[in-house]
């Protein structure tokens, strides 16, 4: 699988949100500078702006409007990462020093302020009102989970919280990105909400695939320890699969009362849960939201942006599994 | 002078805001929704939505909108208090336990997401985009504001960098309160700037006449300790005045090399400030933003809501100093 294959056909806007992206820190704040650059640098295969890109082109969105919205979804994105590894305590993601391992958390704090105000501003930029409650909406339903997430009972097994949770987290920003674009593109309602569930889908797909490199992954793919979700007692899907298979496995029983806190039990079921067919079945699970991604696809004629889009989601469920 | 001349024309009103404001947090967050009820208990004088309510009311704008507003300013205003306190690690504000002293920083941080969130869904709710438009402005200029002073070295003497600094952290909401009331009235264009300049006058007094009493007050009153802008090698206007007066003085002389982090020293510094005219001095251009902010209304005939807004000013002014 080659991992450019969706984005070529949006190469050159994808150039042109990264310099709207670069250009959000002025030279006021030389330190701010030099902090956006490295956590831009260190930010992935930008798939948010690449979604929403491929989804305006399809249905013919202005280009302007399109590499503000990308812009303003990727800003988003990374203002929510600044503060989420200031609230895990992260040292490390994507296998590079968080900001917050070298900065204060005073200045952790303000600068993903300052990403959120930028991303706020780039929304109000493309001049349209319904795109700007959506952005409100979105960044509502995150905080929200973010929110539920800390105040839930760590070691809960519990598909329904999982589903919000990975919604709140991940599928809610990749619904509004492909949605996004179909609202400010010459698209009819029905497409709009097509776009929306699409989004959905490879959102909720995509969060599922990272939670499974959580268990298969290799520390220097994924940038981060091997079972750190069940570390923080976070019981992710494969997880969930293993517990309904084994509910009397006794690391499993362990789970609710703290046992999550025991390095050596997680240890020994991550080796479990790798051992089973919890990873396949969380897998069937993640391609059939896949599936139901590239159906909705189906409706609209051959094109590079719907093979980019295609290329996408099976990139998406590919991935080093 | 009595504190609430200046509310009793929107009395109802700010008990739509008040209600508002209450109903943020819904019941799926016990912790949260009694950590906003702490919050928002002390909340102080709600000035902010009182001044969008007055000028709103005397220019002819929608109730619903405008206590829509009010409610999304007071909770941008507390957003970014939530999050100062955990940057300055304060333990008290107006005398009360911070959130960020009973609480982790991940919880502060969250809150303060929370906050912003439903601020901005409360602009956007609004339906106007033009004001969607000046939030996603003043909360970058907020967070930009507290970025400099971050960064900017501590100890400095400059009025410029002062200027700014409250222009940042107070004015420019108190400019947008009273602008974007003016905003969703039907006002004309010279209207809306005569009140974005109303705002900003008011704000610009506020602000000066707060760091006044950092000097003056009480700690009963002012909820924190006296001189604790000093300690923090913050240089406020009276500290200026003084500096301006008696360059010689060792203590002002010490500030730019970190003598502002001995306590000693700042507190002798505090009390040279207050035995000379640099009080004084700082109070009369406190009052000179006032009497340019009571100059803007004077174009205006004469109604509750005008005298509301002369008496906030006035009240401004004449509090506790």
């Amino acid at each position: 699988m080659n991992n450019v294959t969706f984005i070529s056909p949006v190469q050159t806007q994808l150039q042109l949100v990264e310099a709207r992206l670069q250009s959000q820190a002025d030279d006021r704040h030389p330190d701010l500078r030099a902090a956006l650059g490295q956590i831009l640098a260190a930010g992935g295969k930008r798939i948010r702006p690449t979604l929403t890109l491929l989804v305006g082109n399809m249905l013919g969105a202005p280009e302007n409007k399109l590499v503000t919205l990308g812009a303003a979804l990727e800003l988003l994105h990374t203002a929510t990462l600044v503060h989420d590894d200031l609230i895990d305590g992260s040292l490390l993601r994507r296998g590079m020093p968080t900001l917050n391992a070298r900065w204060s958390p005073a200045a952790t704090v303000l600068t993903g302020d300052f990403l959120f105000a930028r991303a706020a501003k780039l929304a109000a930029d493309t001049n349209y009102l319904p795109l700007m409650k959506l952005f409100a909406e979105t960044l509502a339903v995150i905080v929200n989970g973010e929110l539920t997430q800390m105040f839930s009972a760590r070691g809960m097994i519990d598909r329904e919280n999982y589903a919000q949770r990975i919604y709140a987290k991940t599928a809610s920003l990749f619904e509004m990105a492909s949605r996004a674009a179909a609202m400010i593109s010459p698209a009819n309602e029905e497409t709009i909400e097509s776009m929306r569930k699409f989004g959905y889908e490879t959102g909720m797909a995509f969060q599922i695939v990272d939670d499974i490199l959580d268990f298969t992954g290799e520390q220097s793919t994924v940038g981060k320890p091997v079972g750190s979700d069940l570390l923080n007692g976070l019981v992710t899907l494969p997880a969930i699969y293993y517990a309904e298979a084994c509910p009397e496995d006794e690391d499993v029983k362990s789970l609710v009362d703290g046992g999550w806190g025991n390095q050596e039990r997680m240890q020994r079921l991550v080796q479990s849960i790798r051992r089973t067919d919890a990873v396949k079945n969380a897998m069937e699970e993640a391609r059939g939201h896949a599936s139901r991604a590239l159906q909705l696809l189906g409706a609209h004629d051959p094109s590079p942006e719907r093979e980019g889009l295609e290329n996408l989601v099976n990139y998406i469920v590919d991935r080093n599994v």
